[in-house]
């Protein structure tokens, strides 16, 4: 079958004799119909491997080439023996692409999203979403309601790295709280959608690219700073009314200073959300957070709960992501018309799909 | 009066003509007993002013030279108009020295321990400790029962450092809750007795001081490791069961080393409590706690409801802290007996209280 791999940093092939993988006990085959490229990809392409296994991964037992996607929706084609009965083929779905190893101790306390051994469908082997079939565990097969679109279904996947993030913050215990989201990239924009669709009071969004910025606004963030000409921590100060910061900052940039930033911002006994996948130490003052007494919440992927949330505030109309997508694509032209505009013109889209039927 | 005052680095003075403060509404008068030198002195007298206002304090107006002693007990000798009625003269009291606006944002949430423009009696100006009297607000007024001495009253104020950041931790919501203590100085071994006193069901401690090692094994931690000669990370899992790191580490340390250590050692959805004040910016990556989805709690000084637990866990026998008495100075040998032993033999020493009345 034809499938996009990854070979290494700046060698992604398109091949048509792939190997379709085996549909075992309880697992599901899927024609993938859209995929999204994330900045994990990009890293990838540019640097990597990085995350991806350079030797047998410890569940997959592959290593690279591997197929990637894993933001992705598609159609059921063939239910393997056991399925459970609420899947059929034909339906559309959203994939949770986490790959866990279930026996570690994170698996064992119920946090398999940072199983010791994990990993994910499209980057640690395990098949992609770019590739004409890929067999998942029924588990990982989120049932897409008729109002979503196979499009917005590939969405689903970020909004739930978003939802998980803002699950992990008091947004439940704080009424109409007030946000900064540092960063408006994918996630960052992604964030700010969930946050307004949980009841978050004040959005404000931290970003320097213009076109970002205007997606912010689009998305419903209250205000847009750019941080190379405001003060972001006495202006969200002054924004939530002057006498203390943010209640919670999401830092969705992940570089020194949103860091200092965000631990500068928030609120006493308020909460610094870290969305970011870092690549090296920065660095940190914990007086920062001491003299506020706040706390500093790492979160990492999400779990089945935040595709269920997403997918239901999709239907219900909570949240409106369609705007994200900015481009559409053929696997075909997976390099030159989605990897290299998001990393040469990266503020002008927020997603681009690769169309696996175009 | 007498009082030891703070003029400046490696400059206390002991002064006879120091005059009392007035006695207001509201407000106590207290001849203080017993006084805890604190490793807050030691920085000040080292290498400060730091903490103490070299310009006059937002709350108390005073700047050095300043009256010293945070840590201490005492006797009511004076009760202000409108005093409440149970405080009475002659009764034994423990000091919350807190100072406090009560107008800033963090006052306004009840996060007077973090106010924007708080301080301490001791370190702040309004008084201190180490004088024939001291005057307080009479919320500051801890009473002690008859079965604490006034010596093991100057140790309630350390205690409640503990206490306080003992209850930011999941201690209450983790059963039997696996610990780890990095640093056995005087904070490190009061966490080790609130710990144990609120139902840990491990405690391991980290500490480099031979002396110290046996303080933290005395007050009561199961395991006692050299950071030096053990793997933290590797040994602290294995104790805990080999699946999982410590439910709770305390960075009661506050060097690069054990930011690093007890971010790498904490369990999945575990959480690091910053129980450490810094001297700058150190390096700190945070995918060490996004690998563990663990969070960093930063903790500071102490509320009244941590006083009233200390007291309470001390009078029913759940603590027993008069061993981290190790010397009884007079104020006269204050530098001598005091700051010198604790700067050049620290880990001989535990608590030096000064007594008042010696």
């Amino acid at each position: 079958m034809k499938a996009a791999r990854y070979y290494g940093k700046e060698d992604i092939r398109i091949e048509h004799d792939v190997e379709a993988a085996k549909l075992g006990e309880g697992e599901i085959r899927v024609a993938p119909a859209f995929v999204g490229i994330c900045g994990t990809d990009l890293h990838e392409y540019l640097g990597g491997p990085n995350f991806s296994p350079t030797s047998p991964h410890p569940v997959t037992k592959e290593k690279v080439p591997i197929t990637i996607g894993h933001e992705f929706s598609g159609v059921i084609k063939e239910l393997g023996a056991n399925a459970p009965s609420h899947l059929k083929v034909g339906q559309n779905i959203a994939v949770q692409p986490t790959i866990y190893c279930g026996s570690c101790g994170a698996c064992k306390i119920g946090a398999e999203n940072a199983c010791y051994n994990g990993g994910f469908v499209g980057l640690s082997g395990g098949g992609g979403g770019m590739s004409e079939s890929v067999v998942v565990p029924a588990l990982s097969c989120l049932p897409l309601p008729e109002n979503i679109s196979l499009d917005v279904g590939a969405l689903v996947e970020p909004l739930a790295v978003a939802w998980h993030a803002v699950d992990a913050s008091p947004i439940a215990s704080v009424p109409k709280a007030k946000c900064l989201v540092l960063g408006g990239g994918p996630i960052g924009l992604a964030v700010v959608q969930v946050l307004l669709s949980r009841g978050a009071g004040l959005v404000i969004v931290s970003e320097v690219a213009a076109r970002r910025q205007e997606f912010a606004k689009q998305f419903g963030a209250h205000h847009v700073l750019d941080p190379r000409s405001n003060d972001l921590v006495a202006i969200s100060k002054e924004l939530c009314g002057g006498e203390n910061g943010p209640d919670i900052v999401f830092d969705c940039a992940g570089v020194p200073q949103s860091l200092e930033t965000a631990c500068k911002a928030v609120a006493s006994r308020g909460t610094v959300v870290n969305v970011a996948i870092w690549e090296k130490a920065v660095p940190f003052d914990p007086n920062w957070l001491v003299f506020r007494e706040a706390k500093y919440q790492a979160v990492l992927g999400y779990q089945r709960k935040d595709f269920e949330g997403v997918i239901k505030a999709i239907a219900e109309g909570r949240i409106k992501p369609e705007a994200m997508i900015t481009s559409k694509i053929r696997v075909e032209d997976l390099v030159q018309g989605g990897y290299t505009p998001l990393i040469k013109e990266k503020d002008k889209h927020v997603k681009i799909l690769v169309d696996m039927h175009a």
